[in-house]
């Protein structure tokens, strides 16, 4: 694999120049209705690729993100006479990015795709790493490829329409990267200011995030070992997401991971040593930016349950986790009873008080 | 890629072996209905492996190729709570090995898998080299990806109950690969009496043959280049394909080829003084065992707009194809100008004659 990745604030005219070198056959643009009509007529404006694209709009949202949308993606490829010497552009948050990667992958055995991210969280974490799929069943991504796109383009010019919120979720993933990487990345992180909204200042910040990604994805592309060091934070996160969901009270996956990470970053503590006084900097952190995700004692056994389920190992009474002995040293595939599950929620309510 | 092949004639004990190697958590296999009456009893009997499957059985034939199947076949493997630690084994000719193929790198994003192909042209063609899909919208292969089989059990076995019309079918592509390798491999093809199913003897000849092939697209996975030269015969053949159906006249796919394998020996010795003797000997050999497909000369018109439809290359007047300059010696990207083509058809049929 040997991805492009763009952190530039010019995307038009940086599109433009990539695309002249590739010299594709001709151009298709997979947005949702959102991005449609929020980002595409100034990128018609700017940029000479866009305006001589085939624009394939679908609908928004994680509702979308199934074999329909999917098969009716390719429909309009094929009406569009897309070939294996075009380009597709993927422009919008995870979801397009995930689904359209998927399409590019398995339109004719594969076209060239580039990503172009429009949300954080997109860039930090779904536009990188050739993780591309659809829900399938009521099951997230279970059907996908590992697929990379030829480019990623990656600007924080497109965050200026996006609430705080948004935001915050994507610098959840941004912090985990931060954790796994360095004391040093961890505490640049934790001492800007992201609601300054400076993007020229978040473009850099996301720059030297993103690398930290992309090495571990190089060095485990598909997942058997040190790439799952990225589902830092996720075993609870993903409980914690199914347990909103659950409650009719959606938390947006961001928020999910970052009170995630609490807990494993409290599991890491009980079980490796990992320093007390980043627990408590996190936690402070956390309530200050994210405020607090509250369960009781009488939910504990259905997040357990929930984490048995994320991880499909229902036969044992222990879940593995990706856990850290300090900021930057994971050690994979660690074994957890219930009990230390249950003593580390406890602390975590404690730290969130 | 580092697929693992195994010419056998002991299917159901190699693949206990092997699948007591992999130690799969559960095994789900895919066969159409024909596979699934004539092959699937002998083998619950024989194979511990196949006795303990989840048999997940599809309609027979190109016409049910479609995403339609493909979804059907994901949604059983969900049911049949397959994961990545799962193997999935498809039984059958082309489509299922192609159909199978694709479902399986894109199930969770990839879950391994088994080819074992149960007809001549399946063993010696579609089970290997990594190209699978499905038809999407009328368009051959339209939607898939380049995902290779763990292993490929390859047996003249189940070739027992085929028609004498299967196996020369399959035996075209077994004299592509010979063209393609040298005159040794070329002469004893032809000096090979299919007919007298020696099926011994046929595995060896197959096992020979296969390599050809695996060489050639270990060389180059994602047909950038060389993989080219496996689409010998196949310009010509797959307009010839078109043209019976347009006649309501099917032609299966081996036919189609051997007749178009002739008529691009035919520019090969045209155009780069490929030996004439060799074009003679083949001829002779198509009228043994194949017969004659015959076109007049007021369909050329037709076969060369087919022809530039299966390239995609309108725009120009001449058509791509890969030549010989002698046996086991090949050019690929030959342009071709339709006069020559013409002239070729013409010398086919005086040939034929």
């Amino acid at each position: 694999m040997n991805q492009q990745l763009i952190f530039t604030n010019h995307v038009a005219q940086k599109l433009d120049e990539i695309v002249a070198e590739i010299k594709p056959a001709n151009v298709a643009v997979i947005v949702d209705s959102n991005v449609h009509d929020a980002v595409i007529p100034r990128m018609q404006e700017e940029s000479e690729t866009i305006r001589n694209a085939t624009i394939v709009v679908v609908k928004p949202g994680e509702d979308h993100k199934t074999t329909d949308t999917l098969t009716e993606i390719w429909d309009k490829l094929t009406s569009a006479g897309v070939t294996r010497s075009s380009l597709l552009i993927n422009m919008g948050g995870g979801v397009i990015t995930d689904m359209g990667g998927f399409a590019a992958s398995t339109f004719k055995r594969g076209i060239p795709f580039i990503n172009i991210p429009t949300t954080l969280l997109g860039a930090i974490d779904a536009s990188v790493g050739g993780k591309t799929g659809v829900n399938f069943n009521g099951l997230k991504n279970q059907i996908g490829a590992f697929a990379e796109a030829e480019t990623v383009i990656v600007s924080s010019t497109f965050f200026k329409t996006l609430p705080d919120s948004e935001l915050w979720s994507g610098y959840a993933e941004m912090i985990k990267h931060g954790l796994l990487a360095s004391k040093t990345d961890f505490d640049s992180l934790l001492a800007y200011d992201l609601t300054d909204r400076n993007y020229d200042r978040m473009l850099t910040l996301m720059e030297q995030n993103v690398a930290v990604k992309s090495n571990i994805v190089a060095a485990d592309p598909t997942e058997k070992g040190i790439r799952k060091a990225l589902n830092l934070g996720h075993t609870a996160g993903h409980a914690f997401e199914e347990l909103a969901m659950e409650r009719h009270a959606p938390l947006s996956h961001g928020y999910a991971v970052i009170f995630g990470l609490l807990v494993e970053l409290i599991l890491s503590k009980n079980l490796l040593g990992f320093p007390e006084t980043e627990v408590s900097r996190l936690a402070e952190y956390i309530k200050k930016h994210y405020g607090v995700f509250r369960i009781t004692p009488d939910e504990y056994d259905r997040v357990i349950a929930l984490m048995h389920q994320d991880k499909k190992n229902f036969t044992t009474d222990t879940i593995n986790f990706t856990l850290l002995t300090d900021v930057g040293k994971t050690e994979i595939n660690q074994t957890v009873s219930e009990d230390e599950i249950r003593r580390a929620l406890d602390e975590y309510h404690e730290l969130l008080k």
